[in-house]
């Protein structure tokens, strides 16, 4: 069984990946409503809002999708926040959708400075959204002025996007109490599920933008999920099984509670980054920034990561994950996120230890 | 265990079921990549294609959305032929995104007629494409013409683009054979397997058209799904769970072998029709095109479908699906497609006459 260290699929516990057996139901009866609820009831809670969840049956892309293309119409000035690959597939999304996206981008490995946001949004008064990355797994780097940077956007009256597909439901995104007004995450990485389900959260304001929103859409449209949901369906035909595991992942999450999820994940964080440091390693994030959910370590001098990916794999039974585009070669990634406990993490340092040593250096 | 019989989400067999909890992969890795291999080598066997196929993780509709979207550009002209609720779909979806569409409708619980499609093209020679629902799982009904329609498309130099559903994987749908250019199916349907993943089929003659769209698309954008999975991965964290499930049903069905597949379908839909008929029940298509997946059924006189719909479940174990839209009320439907026996059938029968008698009827 190897030791799936990557930020996403991350490892299904066992109970929730049984829960995905059980019988197929009817999407339109009373059995799935009554699912749907008790999901959204909960998802909600972990989102920290009472604003309406979308649950879309797609990957967390499909979900930064809808939060692009219900809300930012052709011609649209929005400012897109990026800190990695995942901030400018937002700038990509915008720009497939006919918006006008202006990228303010900071060094790979460093967080977004909010007072550099609000200066972005003074230089152009017709920006109508900050779109960001919370936790941008490519770099693992997290953007810890989230809230400042969504009062920078209130502020001047923008709205506020915010990719939290691989923070939401590890780490505490008060959706709420920030008033951020669309935030997406996904079922395959802190809810221990497997991929096929995304969330968008969608506050008043939000709703506002979609109603004026002159973007086409139709499966990820907010609106019509809305309604469906409204009446314990969904507008298509859900991911029934990955629901089902949903459903009991939620269990487990209530059980464990949410602070302790917090607490666990940014404890098991510190137990990563001080073994790779121990290691000899360095890590990619600058200090203060460091992801608590997937740390991303710069490849040694000398070792090829291709090499290091695969013996790792092969020999140690352990999977990290590369270095994304430019980042390719440069850097691997420990995941640490969802269904992950001590044993895991050190079975992940132990796995790198070794792999370092065969391939000659440590 | 309720006997499920609507017309998808069907019932997945439990070794299906049980394929979906093995442990979560990298969808980076060379796991993935095989996996993916195995899965779209076999689905195009399916599909009777060599065509790229694209595994989208998504709902039919999103199959549908990317067939649409890649194809359609604001402004076009498009025929869409219409027997029912899923046509109906095809029509919002080029209206959503720009496209004008005529819609060519034909009475609920009648086919469609090639020769009228004909005609309808020759009448506005701007018309681009065709878009055309194989199997109307709302009314019953088998576009019996799928070969004609197909060549009348083509003799005018139109693409085709056909919903199958409900059909492919099921019933015959020879895609090379009728030159048919851009062909939607999903899991849950006779692919035995959850909700989650579609199938879109691309020919020659669509990716010109792709080429030409400038519909604006990013998750269902198929170059970039053919430019994904030809190095193995898909563009976005697929559903893995539901991948590995498929899997597992793609060999179940090449155990079985595509022709008793087929036959398998046929000889349970007669079985039903029979038995319907035996119960003094009204079929809703008319004869000769019924569908040999669904069979809509007239609702009695002095009978409450909503009452017969919660007898059926409630008292006899057994989940029929009600009419859609202006049919709600009017039909109710007995699905027949995927892993079905004929016990399921007979079940399905024994269960409808229960609830008749139930009712004070029959």
């Amino acid at each position: 069984m190897p030791n799936l260290r990557i930020p996403g699929p991350t490892p299904v516990p066992s109970e929730v990946a049984q829960a995905g057996t059980a019988e197929m139901i009817n999407h339109r009866g009373p059995e799935f409503a009554v699912l749907l609820e008790r999901i959204t009831d909960r998802a909600k809670r972990v989102y920290q809002t009472d604003d309406f969840l979308a649950v879309l049956s797609a990957s967390g892309t499909g979900g930064m999708e809808a939060a692009v293309s219900n809300h930012i119409s052709p011609g649209d000035h929005v400012l897109v926040v990026t800190v990695g690959v995942f901030g400018e597939r937002f700038t990509q999304l915008v720009q497939a959708y006919g918006g006008e996206p202006t990228e303010l981008s900071f060094e790979y490995g460093t967080a977004a400075d909010a007072n550099r946001v609000d200066k972005a949004l003074a230089a152009d008064p017709d920006i109508r959204a900050v779109l960001f990355t919370h936790n941008e797994t490519s770099t693992g780097v997290a953007n810890v002025q989230l809230k400042e940077i969504a009062e920078a956007a209130h502020g001047r009256d923008k709205l506020i996007i915010v990719d939290a597909i691989s923070s939401l439901s590890s780490l505490p995104v008060p959706v709420d109490e920030y008033d951020l007004d669309v935030v997406v995450s996904g079922s395959q990485k802190g809810w221990m599920v497997p991929p096929g389900i995304a969330f968008v959260s969608v506050s008043d304001r939000a709703w506002e933008a979609a109603e004026r929103c002159t973007t086409p859409r139709f499966y990820f449209d907010l609106k019509r999920a809305k309604e469906s949901q409204e009446t314990g369906q969904t507008p298509w035909t859900p991911a029934v099984s990955v629901l089902f595991q949903l459903d009991h992942a939620l269990d487990m999450m209530f059980e464990e509670g949410l602070e302790q999820i917090y607490d666990r994940h940014r404890r098991l964080a510190r137990r990563v980054r001080d073994g790779v440091r121990a290691l000899g390693l360095d890590l990619f994030a600058a200090e203060g920034v460091e992801s608590d959910t997937v740390t991303a370590i710069k490849v040694p001098e000398g070792i090829e990561a291709r090499a290091l990916l695969s013996t790792a794999r092969e020999q140690f039974d352990t999977v990290f994950a590369g270095g994304q585009r430019t980042l390719n070669g440069k850097i691997f990634r420990f995941g640490h996120l969802g269904y992950v406990t001590d044993e895991h993490v050190d079975d992940g340092l132990k796995a790198l230890e070794s792999t370092l040593k065969q391939l000659g250096r440590g």
